[in-house]
């Protein structure tokens, strides 16, 4: 497996180098809007410690950010009033991977609303700053 | 949240009263192949511990069953030589669940072949046989 890049977009995310719409953090992970979401509320949840994706992680590392994937999962679903929750995890290329740095998608899912397709369309600033609110909130209930 | 049924299939698996085809087992985890597979070596890891998805699962069994995931994957992805794997989990209807005990998908890809459909059609006894073999013979290097 190809090493692990740490000029990759979430890498420049964790370093505070390039902005996001942070939603959670603490010791082990970090929690931000996905800016090409593929239905309202797309969040993205990333380890601090670095992994190309779950293939190479640390243990201890997965161990410690899938409990903040829970927490950003039940915020999702409260804060969009969603019917459903997506966790998706892609690993390397053929899996649909882009960005190298281990992530799990949270989607929130509504009934009868199939998945958006990964357009590569980014969403709007002020959207992303809105949804951003919306689970900050959730999470501080 | 509808409360956790304890007659779901995946209990009943977990109690042994319907077969599977097992590749892995501890004291927090149970791995098997998916009877509908969405690709080749499509493989299920669910908790032992009972909960309907991950919106009401003990955040401390998702810290057990996660590094399961990773193994999974990681013997998966060397299981049937593929170039990435796919790891899902749904949360309610709206989202493609359809049992309703805790699981993760594990879904080795190939370059350039989506994801099948989940067709409702049963794959071969004897292919899930074989290619759980191959997950066990891949898990004991």
């Amino acid at each position: 497996m190809t090493a692990y890049d740490p000029e990759n977009i979430f890498a420049k995310i964790l370093r505070g180098e390039i902005p996001s719409h942070k939603v959670y953090e603490d010791e082990h992970a970090l929690a931000f809007m996905d800016v090409m979401p593929q239905g309202t509320g797309h969040t993205l949840i990333v380890p601090k410690a670095p992994s190309r994706n779950i293939l190479d992680a640390d243990p201890e590392t997965l161990a410690r950010v899938v409990p903040v994937v829970q927490k950003i999962a039940i915020a999702a679903k409260a804060a969009f009033e969603a019917d459903g929750v997506t966790v998706i995890q892609f690993n390397e290329p053929a899996s649909g991977q882009t960005i190298y740095h281990l992530h799990f998608h949270v989607i929130p899912r509504f009934d009868g609303m199939p998945l958006k397709p990964h357009s590569g369309v980014m969403e709007d600033q002020s959207v992303l700053a809105s949804n951003a609110q919306k689970m900050r909130d959730a999470l501080a209930v």
